[in-house]
């Protein structure tokens, strides 16, 4: 059977995510940490692992990025989600009960603009949606409110206060399943990499001009500090394309004359997005 | 008398760039959240904000990015810190009682290591370094600790159980200082911008093209989403120079050519970095 690490309390929106991915046999293990559900996969404990790598309105997962760069696991697959958030309380309690408004901080940041007009709620962070809407019943907190899926609101028997609470409605999260062993996609898809610059004036302008010379389109730049050179960075890039062919090949290799390190973190179909 | 809002308690790293940029006779101003320094000097309600923007560790404050298009401000200054992390407690408290690190999330991942080995300790995530080291003090509380500057631990009253606990030792945070009106820099110095690049294949090439082309220095480069169009950026630049400059001028002119959107966020002289 196929087994995904994930990381969040049943109901997440990671746990959809991997159901959209890999159907309804796969078994899931729910992780408290993305660390933790890297090392499961590292580890061979499960055959892959699922985690967010960006949201279209709040910006990249930066730990993710960092913990792609510290395991050696490959992106084999991505999926995109288009995510909801609702306010959710123990039945029975009415919105102006609501004191604290708990749920993981990209959701409360999502969902600033309500959180503003709910006044006499202060804000707590916790480490993940499903698990705020989790803690609110196992404490039976009803002064509490949680933002999180329509789905943890069925799995920890909460209510639904307001839906879609959400700033911007074109909300979306992509996901990356990750494995010890890579697709080996021939053809197509995309490539993700990451590499670092040289030090020198023009040096991030003649890395992407390996691939703008080549017509590689490039998807997504995001930069990460390189740790232990104060404002030097990394560069994550993803790349229309597979490794495996020849024009990706060629500015790969260029890409490494030009830079002075270059990891290959993946070439994998491009992702479905599941709407609603 | 020049007024300075900064966000987090007394004590806060934030107030320490302040006192590094404009010297003892400012008056401080503390506001809760980024968003009421930037509230503060907009409304003309203190002359400057100071907000930190990146840590050469953990990466950028995506939120002050996110908050400098959202208001008018220019930027007129830049100072970075070089930051230490201790473990504080109240007097008398022993490690072995800590069940509880609290700290801002920033700090908690740049000490990601020693927690780790602090198996008993869970993390908790608090809005500030110094407002976390202030509730512990005010609320007493013997079985917790802050993760704070040797300035909070003073400003709190509490004891330094482990100094410098931070993973990485080359840790500086580049603090912006922002104002109404700009700082009128005729040469030198950097400038700060963001753009939208058009939505056709190697646009962000052909945008930054327009900088190496002139020898123009790039310093920086990060992407934050585009609001309501998923998977679109915008692009925060930071290059040497003026924007008085002819080739600088210039090279903005053809950025604008090449690009949807373009905002100069400020012209002003190259920082001092305060080790210690």
């Amino acid at each position: 059977m196929i087994s995904v690490a994930y990381q969040g309390e049943p109901g997440a929106h990671s746990e959809r995510a991997a159901r959209a991915f890999f159907g309804k046999e796969a078994k899931l293990i729910a992780c408290e940490h993305f660390q933790d559900a890297f090392r499961f996969a590292s580890a061979g404990r499960s055959r892959y692992a699922i985690i967010p790598i960006e949201n279209s309105v709040f910006g990249s997962v930066h730990q993710n990025y960092d913990l792609l760069l510290a395991h050696s696991l490959k992106i084999v697959g991505e999926v995109s989600l288009r995510i909801h958030h609702h306010l959710m309380a123990l039945p029975g309690v009415p919105v102006r009960d609501i004191r604290f408004i708990i749920s993981h901080p990209q959701a409360l940041g999502q969902c600033d603009e309500f959180i503003r007009k709910m006044k006499r709620a202060k804000t707590v962070v916790y480490y993940d949606t499903a698990g705020a809407a989790k803690m609110i019943r196992e404490e039976e907190r009803r002064n509490a409110a949680a933002i999180a899926s329509a789905q943890a609101a069925t799995t920890y028997r909460l209510r639904i206060l307001r839906r879609n609470i959400e700033n911007n409605h074109h909300n979306y999260t992509r996901f990356l399943v990750l494995s010890k062993s890579s697709a080996s996609l021939k053809r197509g898809g995309k490539t993700s990499l990451v590499f670092a610059a040289r030090n020198i004036p023009g040096a991030l302008f003649k890395s992407l001009a390996v691939f703008a010379l080549r017509d590689v389109n490039m998807q997504k730049i995001e930069s990460r500090p390189l740790q232990g050179k104060p404002w030097e960075y990394l560069f994550y890039l993803d790349i229309l394309g597979s490794a495996a062919e020849e024009k990706v090949k060629q500015a790969l290799h260029h890409l490494e004359e030009v830079s002075t390190f270059v990891r290959i973190l993946g070439s994998y179909p491009v992702g479905r997005t599941i709407e609603g």
